[in-house]
């Protein structure tokens, strides 16, 4: 009865984590969740009143697939600030920037293409581009990123390479940001390889060092990068809106599908988010979440280093919202899950992480959703558990 | 570079007329717009207020992709008015009904699996399903709707049905109705033949004539209806809330891909649509948006009546938002619209509803968006362009 594409996807274990983060005595490190301190509630009550007085039923009709003008316009200042210099056409409004995925997958992939992608990568790009059938390629990650010679290696080894799928700044899982020198090799790469990159960069504001890279696409000189982003994590994931970026050829095909898969993006929250860039100084508000993030991720940092084991390794992101644990070979993360939980502390296993599957020593760990009491019993909690593990291996 | 599937779409012809409507001299049977006048504005602002004052960031918040639960609640208690009873596990918010579609696209086919539809359909549904590579098989209509012997030869002569699509109440483009006897005949064909039904059934709160029919889902005595609907002609359209309710086995599969299609619904449009369902009596609200669409489709029909050629024939809705139109054969709508535009009216041409094209001769016409003048100076120059060509013809 079902297409075999049912038989691909299993439910996001994030998603099915979230809904025990619903459980309070739980804490959860394995949603991804903005930290709901730094939303703007009370400007967005005063934002929601002003577009209905001003806009009445106009912000409540049908609008067009390519989305509200206005909130275009913002956002090609804010594409311009990071160095990529387009028209407002070239940007398409999309429903989170998940949709913008499931728009890739549908414009670029038929059965069989390989979709080159960090080795771990984000989950919901797995779960958005299998039901297309592509082949998944690996590429070796290390503290800088991608490593361009091993995407090298990858694209001599395979064929009908269509695209290259990567996050840049504090990768989801790792946390790791990709460095200068290698956005620029890679943007080379895929001119002469003659690839499309889709650069998913929806943390690149959450910046805890003050060193903020230029993306991916500001090194485009052939219209090859399709530029992802989104709002969830700069003003709130609820309103579901975010955007794709690219050349007028490419932008295109999105909107066409887009038309089908849900016609448009909610209007009234584009105008939501519009109104908000244009009535407040969302950079001092990225700022102020910065530094709760920032704590967060110290708070995690140094009760891992008071508690995990020795032979426990783990990244140290300058951004973000996730750090990547690796454990010793013999620590299967699906098993510890179990107990973990049992103990009231749940993570994601990191083999959701690895398309072609594997690395079951491995986990990630969020720390934007949880106050820093939470994240120090927590991960003492895991610490415990860890150390108990090992000494029984 | 694109996928195959790139080749099959062409951007909806609904859509581009949109953008004319933009223009304030055209006059646009084309869109599909509820009338902006019986939005709830100043509900929907006393709403908003009180959910930031009441949930303030929660309703900022990522959630669960199968939607607020409150909402899921009002929604199975709708079903149950019109004899549909369900636990609210059995209903999914969809961002609009369209996502409604590409989410059964998604979980029901495969490539070469044949899709049987009314012939004409609805254009977005064509547009949802082509990109997974289905082969449509177009079953004949009278003016009560979908032919149950048509159905039975379609089956007979075709393999791998997966499912039947069908709008029964003022389908989408036509207007028609299914009959009662007709809905009861094809849940039990569907039980005898082995497939899925998917019931669109945006329109069917837009009687004009009281004589509500009970959805085909209503008979199902097997779980396999898939039930779509939205509160875009009943609310507005611009919040993009839709809902899909089937069986347990059925609903899981759809929030499996709903999870890699944009994770959830804006959450804070279904508590906006939740609030209003709570506050105000929507069935009240339904009732004098229904005076409006009647007065319009009165104005239609009279002003076709009077000015269009007698080797027209059109059908005579009993309510929601559109009629259709047949030309003699020897007319080309598409040359047609272009005559029509350079005159300031538009409207879809026909052949833009039949999966497998033809029907060059036939038009769709929109009566809920425009105001009775309107509609009466725009039909009244479509009937002298008509008569016009017919005297030429």
């Amino acid at each position: 009865m079902f297409a075999k594409r049912t038989e691909l996807l299993k439910a996001s274990e994030v998603r099915e984590l979230l809904k025990l983060t619903g459980k309070a005595e739980i804490i959860s490190f394995g949603g991804g969740l903005p930290a709901e301190e730094s939303f703007p509630v009370e400007e967005m009550r005063e934002i929601c009143d002003e577009i209905l007085r001003d806009c009445g039923a106009k912000s409540m009709q049908y609008a067009v697939s390519e989305g509200y003008a206005g909130l275009r316009e913002n956002i090609r200042e804010l594409m311009g600030q990071k160095g990529i210099y387009v028209n407002s056409e070239d940007i398409l409004i999309t429903t989170g920037s998940q949709q913008g995925l499931d728009l890739t997958a549908k414009v670029f992939l038929d059965e069989g293409d390989t979709v080159l992608c960090e080795s771990p990568t984000y989950l919901s790009a797995i779960n958005a581009f299998k039901p297309f059938y592509p082949r998944f390629a690996e590429v070796e990650m290390d503290e800088d990123g991608l490593v361009p010679e091993a995407l090298i290696r990858r694209l001599e080894e395979n064929s009908r390479v269509k695209l290259l799928y990567t996050v840049p700044d504090y990768q989801n899982p790792t946390g790791r940001r990709m460095s200068l020198e290698r956005r620029r090799a890679i943007a080379e790469i895929a001119n002469e390889y003659d690839f499309i990159i889709i650069e998913d960069n929806p943390y690149s504001e959450l910046c805890f060092d003050n060193i903020k890279l230029p993306p991916i696409k500001s090194f485009d000189t052939q219209g090859r990068v399709v530029y992802l982003s989104t709002f969830s994590k700069t003003v709130c994931p609820g309103y579901r809106v975010g955007w794709a970026c690219a050349s007028p050829g490419i932008i295109n095909k999105y909107v066409l599908f887009k038309q089908g898969t849900d016609i448009h993006t909610n209007y009234f929250a584009q105008m939501q988010i519009a109104r908000y860039l244009e009535k407040y100084d969302i950079q001092a508000h990225i700022r102020s979440n910065v530094q709760i993030y920032k704590s967060r991720r110290d708070a995690m940092l140094d009760t891992i280093e008071k508690t995990f084991p020795r032979e426990v390794t783990y990244t140290r992101p300058e951004g973000g919202m996730f750090l990547w644990v690796t454990l010793p070979e013999e620590v299967n993360t699906k098993v510890l899950l179990k107990k973990s939980l049992r103990r009231g502390v749940a993570f994601v296993q990191g083999s959701a992480f690895f398309p072609n599957g594997g690395h079951e020593n491995t986990m990630r760990l969020n720390f934007s959703g949880l106050s820093e009491e939470k994240i120090i019993k927590g991960i003492s909690i895991l610490g415990e558990l860890l150390k108990e593990e090992l000494s029984l291996a």
